[in-house]
């Protein structure tokens, strides 16, 4: 069933110890849609500038992705850059400029409303607000999405109002720790869970997440690549396979989401991930087939089993 | 069957957020030999001072570990002292008086020698080949052991001598990027397999840990506890519950080890681990019973399939 994604979608300058790309396709929107286009039809609410070029266009709409919610405005796309530590586990940001992101007021095309899945991508959390409330949430079977430490520290309030609505929560495990004031990862999830979603996702890099449901618990650790070129777009690709494995299967919230579908909704999603760190950008999206995905799923399988 | 360990017995004096003691029984061999008692008979290598309490010789020997390689010498034992960072993730060392340690040549009792199971503990590498040396090798069912930055950084010609003769080898994964001048895990992993053992051990603290046997590998993810009180000992108690394990199953390296027993053995050191944290030093080992150790390993089963 499809699923309506809003976030950003950007350019990207990024310099890894691989190498360097001066301009390409990024932000968390593109990514989110990217991974779950292999499980679900995707429909993205974002802004971009009259920059933004056809080729981009042309990647997004390959994928199934409906571009009906993509805004089009007079000025430059959101750009980001930044540099990753030799170990790749910190970055430095040499670039934000929101440019036309700035302004973004997103808007629900009619087509979008009924949507029964809604991933809110991190923009403030007033705005993934005033979007749930374009949907017609009758139809709603799930709503999650993720946030950061900006939002976390300065707009609380606006934040907790947001995701008290919310399904489902995906965090990094230093976001955890900020919005529960708890440093221990299960007393944080025990509070975040008390402020709403049911179901918490703890993302740790390359350490794997961790899945909270109830009072039940997942872990599972990071998939160890051969090399990873560029991990821009890893935790937006592991919420793209998340959600999107869930929608795929017509998962609700008041029902179907039991706890094993909710598990192997975060291994697709710890692929989809893994996937993303093998090139630059979302260039891994080009030739990556369903098969693959499955036969890393079954690689998961493989390497924690016992 | 019965296990030899040579390593250190010692005195600590730790520090955490949840609190200070200042002189409490200690040592890697301490730790291995406590939690290698619930699988196997555990037989000590290591000296100790005159100031030796009559108790922790009994909190040992109550948990059946042959005391006959304890040797006790004049003057002080082995004392370490340290305080961990807020997240217990770091610790600063503020003591570490070797005393009679700095003298340890292992002498091996009689008793020993046809002993099937023998643990390197971290000594200096020429040490622990000395100990080999002296145990009958025609019995010998697994050798293993751990080492150290110190000893990788200015004894490592040593040290390659020594490990080429192991089974498997234990090491953290800063120390297994050091050893093998390889960031990336995988790549680290077949390097240190080419120094000799077949099987590696990867600790990652609190996330876990990964082995490698031959071209397979397993990912364990750590344990989530709700208080960690002390983590000093922790990694030794893995090694303990991983070889006991191994011991008490009566696993050979040209026979029986395969791979699936190997996996247990982690999941047993990690549950050893795990179970060490949640008090200072040693005492969660004074009230530890098989039962909750095979409770905890229905835990790792529960919170890791899929």
């Amino acid at each position: 069933m499809s699923m309506v994604i809003v976030g950003s979608v950007a350019y990207d300058g990024v310099e890894t110890p691989h190498g360097k790309v001066d301009r390409m396709l990024g932000g968390a929107c593109t990514y989110i849609a990217l991974a779950a286009s292999y499980f679900t039809n995707p429909k993205i609410v974002a802004v971009v500038g009259d920059d933004f070029e056809e080729k981009d266009y042309d990647l997004l709409a390959s994928r199934g992705i409906d571009l009906a919610g993509l805004e089009r405005v007079a000025g430059k796309t959101f750009f980001w850059s930044g540099v990753y530590s030799k170990d790749m586990n910190d970055r430095e940001t040499t670039a934000t400029d929101l440019n036309v992101f700035a302004g973004f007021q997103p808007k629900l095309p009619e087509s979008y409303k009924a949507s029964p899945y809604l991933f809110l991508g991190n923009i403030q959390p007033g705005l993934q607000r005033a979007v749930k409330e374009q949907m017609n949430t009758a139809s709603l079977a799930l709503t999650g999405g993720d946030t950061m430490n900006y939002w976390i520290a300065d707009f609380r309030e606006e934040l907790l109002k947001t995701i008290a609505g919310w399904d489902f929560l995906l965090i990094n495990d230093s976001e955890a720790r900020m919005l529960s004031g708890e440093y221990n990862l299960r007393k944080a999830a025990y509070k975040i869970q008390e402020m709403g979603p049911k179901t918490l996702v703890i993302k740790r890099g390359e350490h794997g997440a961790i899945l909270w449901h109830g009072e039940q618990h997942f872990i599972v650790p990071g998939y160890l690549l051969d090399d990873v070129f560029d991990p821009t777009g890893a935790g937006d690709c592991f919420a793209g396979g998340f959600m999107g494995y869930l929608a795929g299967a017509g998962v609700t919230a008041n029902g179907s989401a039991d706890h094993n579908t909710l598990r192997r909704a975060v291994i697709y999603g710890s692929v989809m991930g893994s996937f993303c760190c093998e090139r630059f950008g979302v260039e891994r999206f080009r030739t990556l087939t369903r098969k693959e995905i499955d036969g890393r799923f079954e690689e998961f399988k493989d390497f924690t089993s016992f």
